[in-house]
C-alpha cells in the first residue's frame, strides 16, 4: 500500500503481502486456524506459536498481545492513512480527501476477502474483540477529524464540523464495509463503499455536480425560503426578480 | 429523567437524584474520594467498600466492576434513551428525535458538572476507562440508528442514512460536551449542543427555520442563489445572513 499523495486507486495492485515478514503471517495463520478449532478464549499464546513453529519470544515480536493477531493490519493502516493525509495539500478538497483515506481501510479488508470474513465473525462473537475494534475504529477517525481540523482552522465551527464529517466518513464505510462481510465479502466492495461515501459527500457539499440539462447555467442554483403562507404570486415575483438581476 | 414521548426541555427539573439508593450513592462519591487520593489502578474495590462503610457485596449489587463505578449514570440513561425512542410515533421527526435523544445523555452529564468534569479527567489518564467509554458511545450510537433504520425502512439506503446521521449526532453532541468538560463545566451546555446538533440537522436537511426577528415583516419572501454544489451548511448560513440583514 502506497503512502504517495495519490488517491489510493482501486484497481492498484495491493502490495502490501510482499513487505510482510513470512514468521508473522505464519503466527497469523497458525492463530487463525486454532481459533474456529478451539474458540479464540482457550487458544493460548503457546498453542499459537507451537503451531507457527517458533518461539514465544517470536510472537511478542510482531504482536503485543493476543488480541494484536487477530488485526494483523491496522497498524500498518493506520500509519498509511496518516501518511496520506500528512501528503496532502491544499489543493485537495478535505472532503474528498478524508473519504479517499478511508477507502484504505477498505482496501486492507479487500486485499484478503476469506480472513476479513473469518475476523467478521470471530469479532461478532467475542466481546474482547469488539472492543478493540471499537478502539481502532476510534483511531482511524481520529485521524480523520485531526486533519480535517487543520484544515478547517480558519471556519467557525471548524472543529466541530471535522469531527461531525470525520464521524460521517467512518460510519458510511463500516455501514458499506459489514454488509459486504455479511455477504461472506459477495459483491463489489470497493463500488459499495463510493456509494456510502457519496451519501456523505452530498451531505457535506462536496457531491460531483450533476450534469446541466440543456441550456441551464450550470452554476447557479435557486433557494427559495418562504414565509408559511407567503401567497405563491410573491415568491415568484422574487424568484423572478432575483434571476433577473443576476 | 421522564420517559414520556415529550422532548426533553433543557430547564425541566431534573428528578434523577430522588430515584438513586443511598448505598449507591455513597460507593460513588467514595470512588471518587479515593481515585484521585491513590489513583485509579492503585484503588481497590475493597478500599471503596471500607471507606463507604459498606461490605464487598454491596457493591457488586450495584456494579459489575469498578469501571462501572465510574460511569454509575450511563446503563439508567442508555434505558431512558431507548424508552424515549421507543415512545415516538409517526409525527416525530426523525433526526429532530434522535437530535432530543442525545440531548438527555447531555442532560445527565450537566446534572453534576463537578463530578462530570472530575470524571472527565480520570477518563482522559486511564486508558481501560476510555475504552469503557468508546463501548458506552457505541451502545448510545446504537440505540440512535436502531431507531433511525426502523423510521427508514421504507427509503432506499435506509441503514446507510441511518448509520451516518446516528453517527453525526453522537460526534457532534460530543464535540460539545467535551469543550463544555474541557473548560471545567463553564457556560451553557445546553446552548452548546444546541448548536452543534443545529449543523448535523442543516446537512441532513431538518433545520428548524430561523424564527422570526422583531421587526421582520411576516409575508417576507427571501431568495437565496448559490452555486450548484454550495454544501448546504453555507446556504443556510447565506439565508441566517440574510435573514440577520432584513
Amino acid at each position: 500500500m502506497s503512502t504517495s499523495s495519490a488517491a489510493p486507486g482501486r484497481d492498484e495492485k495491493a502490495e502490501a503481502g510482499a513487505a510482510k515478514p513470512p514468521m508473522r503471517d505464519a503466527l497469523v495463520a497458525a492463530a487463525f486456524q486454532l481459533f474456529p478449532e478451539r474458540g479464540y478464549e482457550q487458544t493460548t499464546i503457546d498453542d499459537i506459536v507451537a503451531l507457527a513453529g517458533v518461539g514465544r519470544r517470536s510472537f511478542f515480536r510482531y504482536f503485543p498481545s493476543k488480541e494484536d493477531v487477530v488485526f494483523p493490519d491496522h497498524e500498518r493502516c493506520l500509519a498509511d492513512m496518516t501518511a496520506f493525509l500528512a501528503a496532502s495539500d491544499e489543493e485537495h478538497e478535505p472532503v474528498l480527501r478524508v473519504c479517499d483515506a478511508a477507502r484504505l481501510v477498505l482496501r486492507m479488508y479487500a486485499e484478503n476477502p476469506t480472513f476479513s470474513v473469518q475476523r467478521y465473525r470471530l469479532t461478532k462473537k467475542v466481546p474482547g474483540l469488539r472492543a478493540y475494534e471499537l478502539s481502532v475504529v476510534w483511531r482511524y477517525e481520529r485521524a480523520l477529524a485531526e486533519y480535517l481540523r487543520e484544515r478547517f482552522a480558519g471556519r467557525r465551527d471548524g472543529t466541530l464540523q471535522a469531527d461531525v464529517i470525520a464521524a460521517a466518513v467512518v460510519a458510511a464505510h463500516n455501514n458499506a464495509l459489514r454488509s459486504w462481510l455479511r455477504s461472506d465479502g459477495q459483491g463489489d466492495a470497493s463500488a459499495a463503499v463510493d456509494h456510502a461515501l457519496g451519501f456523505v459527500q452530498t451531505a457535506f457539499g462536496t457531491a460531483p455536480a450533476p450534469a446541466p440539462a440543456g441550456d441551464e447555467k450550470p452554476e447557479d442554483v435557486v433557494v427559495v425560503v418562504s414565509r408559511r403562507g407567503a401567497p405563491l404570486w410573491r415568491v415568484v415575483q422574487e424568484i423572478e426578480a432575483t434571476l433577473g438581476r443576476d
